[in-house]
């Protein structure tokens, strides 16, 4: 299924143009235009579906699996320093297009290459609360 | 396959305690206790594989189907806002554990409970660099 109004569908269709980098029965990818770092690209199930918490697993699933063939050619070709797989869900978590995507930023210790910055500061949390919430998630 | 000097093998093993949140034959997940956000997990594969580029396609996978299947969790019990899945690979993205792992991260309108930051600042690319990186990468 696709949407007309998806600007990644349109994509995938070919009525807009892409860089393509990878492409099988289930997924494409392709490079951002708006590059975090040299090499990122944007992987997407072929099917439209918004985010996580729609997909089918095994549309997920797959997803992940070619972003991880993406992230391994880049970290190979671009001689890259690591890579990040990154999945955001609803505007509080960064997603602009709400077709489900990976994206795979290819990272750098030249700093010339890649200016990206830790989303959190790690620290420790409360135990406590941790553990509270734990239960609360648990299957 | 078990390495004994592994942090997250010794938390699948019960060596070292965790507060479990999800677990079936492949994968393992559990609270961060230095947590970006509430509810704050972190999902493993239970065999020993240090990162994106070594894990097996099959393992790589269940481990994110694993991560989607906390996700929605979190979303759903917590009432978040959205939620971020991240694999992080290499020192140069931020990997500090090396066994494989999705940090699945809850998001929260409400800036009291949520105080991450994009890793980076989207601006257009230069279009012709994009698309000869494209080729180099492409399969």
């Amino acid at each position: 299924m696709s949407d007309p109004d998806c600007l990644f569908c349109n994509i995938v269709a070919g009525n807009i143009p892409s860089t393509k980098v990878y492409e099988d029965d289930e997924t494409y990818a392709f490079m951002d235009i708006a590059p975090a770092a040299e090499g990122h690209t944007v992987v997407v199930p072929k099917t439209h579906t918004k985010d996580v918490l729609e997909a089918d697993p095994a549309v997920y699933a797959s997803t992940a699996k070619a972003a991880q063939a993406v992230a391994r050619r880049a970290v190979d070709v671009l001689q890259a320093d690591g890579v990040n797989v990154l999945n955001n869900c609803g505007p509080a978590a960064w997603q602009t297009v709400f077709h489900l995507h990976f994206h795979v930023i290819p990272r750098y210790t030249d700093k010339s290459k890649d200016s990206l910055t830790l989303p959190w500061v790690p620290h420790p949390g409360d135990l406590d609360a941790i553990r509270a919430i734990g239960e609360k998630l648990a299957f």
